[in-house]
């Protein structure tokens, strides 16, 4: 039988008090209305006894807060958003800020559909990895003061705040690296995105290629594809099946977990010869043998800069200032795979 | 500026009509209280043209439906939660229901501050993974008839619907092997959890070992120092400073992590010579060099039997019928590092 629930109402009926009473109790206006403190007390102790508990929804109703805080991802199974969530619920948590999280799988509509969802239910902020088309969705998000930020990739004409890495640094830097370790043929496995995160990369890449007078080679794979691991057989051609390919840069963590796997199944000999760099760091390469070199992007400082843009927007009222456009620096990990040593 | 948000009022001011008249439409009640065609279609075009959306929050706390379900587990950065997470996530959202995921850390003040939050927030659902000492708040959900489904481990004296694997079998199995591969010092890291899934893992292990005659060595590892990583010295101790261990069980994921990194820097040379096995499987445990052997969750398996318990609940309002508890098979996945040859 489901119970019923603790109200205002059922308290004054037990104490045989007035409902406004029991209100202006709980509310904490009990002084202020000449409320004895002998009745002040006698209602608080009830409330307790029976487990009393404001309804919230009508209080958020009320105050529009609710402390409450959306992160939303592209897909919480990727490592790299899932431990970002979890440094970014800590420090929120800290702050008396609970966070919840969702995938939007980068598709447009779940993305639209959950932004709507949650801006219904009265969240206090947004974290949001966007897919490529939400720009005017957040746009609708900013023009009604809601607090928003952008992590891992942006739109250029939105002026919207954002915390990402400078993918195109780091990846000319990687390519820098595995050239000064004279690797000569060194091809780019990447996804068919063309979304901030993914085209900068790959613009860091082709700079540090033309710089040094090499050929680019660039493999792209449908995101579909990419994601599902059944990228297989063109990422085998790719590294295992062209002469001279002498190393190899994955533009992101699951392409180098594919190509890890191919080059196992088929071609062992290859996994010391090769070179390779990754984007997005992961334990896993740490004690793979080889050793994988990757470019690290520093959670702790993208997570700390996203609740520092969103923390005195929470408390604010009005207006934005003009939107934070927090660029970070990715870190190379040198490890075994990407040294001239293994070459 | 904050833009004033589109109601049904200033739909009515705009037209000029009644709120009612406006409300019956946006309700679908226009036909039924005889409003004419024409007017239905005026107020429906206007309404789409200034994007109104009705006020879900009140509309919510009207039908008690929000369509949300909450998925509550130990650490979202954990790849077992984050990956059980999208697949349910896949389901639910397949089914009309969004998921939203929060971590507890294994804390019940965490959980209990977050269940509170999310049931008065008015989600249509939990799934949990319960930190050990939250029984009760568990049983004023149930009290409340609110669908619950716990995970992963269960509370034996608590009367509801849970989905976990046989800890106690799966590990069994796997120590079985290990002996039928000829290991005779079989060591067994674990945390000091008392919660089922650990305490029934342990179990399986002491059954195994002692059928076999063999003698129980098991470390216990601090749960707070499990999961950071500074449990390597006491793990270093137990595996390379202990003369003739020729075998070792890793009861979790993070734990086989940690002991791996131990291996590599502090004795390589034991890498192919150590058996090892782990519970809970890993994409980067096929790619390892040994690749090592893992205890198989069911991943698609328990998400799909969670909904299957789950949905009818959301259907229905009165009380549960008696709960359901599932129970299913973890699968060996047998690779080198747990074969004698390698031995």
């Amino acid at each position: 039988m489901k119970k019923k629930p603790v109200s205002i109402k059922s308290i004054a009926e037990h104490l045989k008090i007035s409902v406004t009473t029991v209100s202006f109790v709980l509310n904490g206006k009990g002084k202020e209305k000449h409320i004895s403190d002998l009745l002040i007390q006698k209602v608080l102790n009830y409330a307790k006894e029976v487990n009393y508990t404001p309804n919230q929804i009508a209080q958020s109703l009320r105050t529009g807060k609710s402390n409450i805080l959306v992160f939303m991802v592209e897909d919480i199974s990727n490592s790299f958003f899932s431990k970002l969530a979890r440094i970014i619920e800590d420090i929120a948590y800290s702050k008396g800020y609970k966070v919840i999280f969702c995938s939007n799988e980068n598709n447009d509509e779940k993305s639209i559909e959950l932004i709507r969802l949650f801006k219904f239910r009265q969240v206090d902020g947004f974290i949001i990895v966007p897919s490529p088309g939400i720009k005017s969705v957040i746009q609708e998000l900013l023009d009604e003061n809601i607090p928003v930020v952008l992590l891992d990739r942006y739109f250029s004409d939105l002026d919207c705040n954002s915390v990402v890495v400078d993918n195109e640094q780091a990846t000319y830097n990687a390519i820098q690296h595995l050239i000064d370790n004279h690797f000569k043929s060194i091809g780019f496995i990447t996804t068919d995105s063309t979304q901030t995160q993914m085209t900068d990369r790959r613009g860091g890449y082709e700079r540090a290629i033309a710089e040094a007078g090499l050929v680019s080679n660039v493999l792209v794979i449908p995101y579909v594809e990419s994601s599902a691991g059944t990228s297989r057989d063109s990422i085998k051609k790719f590294i295992i099946e062209v002469e001279n390919r002498d190393a190899v840069f994955f533009a992101t963590n699951y392409l180098a977990q594919t190509g890890l796997k191919v080059l196992k199944k088929n071609a062992p000999h290859l996994i010391n010869k090769l070179g390779m760099f990754t984007f997005d760091d992961n334990e896993f390469f740490k004690i793979h043998t080889p050793t994988i070199s990757a470019v690290s992007q520093p959670m702790v400082e993208i997570s700390t800069e996203v609740m520092k843009i969103l923390l005195p927007l929470l408390q604010r009222k009005e207006a934005n200032e003009s939107p934070k456009r927090v660029v970070l620096q990715g870190k190379l990990k040198i490890r075994e795979s990407s040294l001239a040593a293994s070459n």
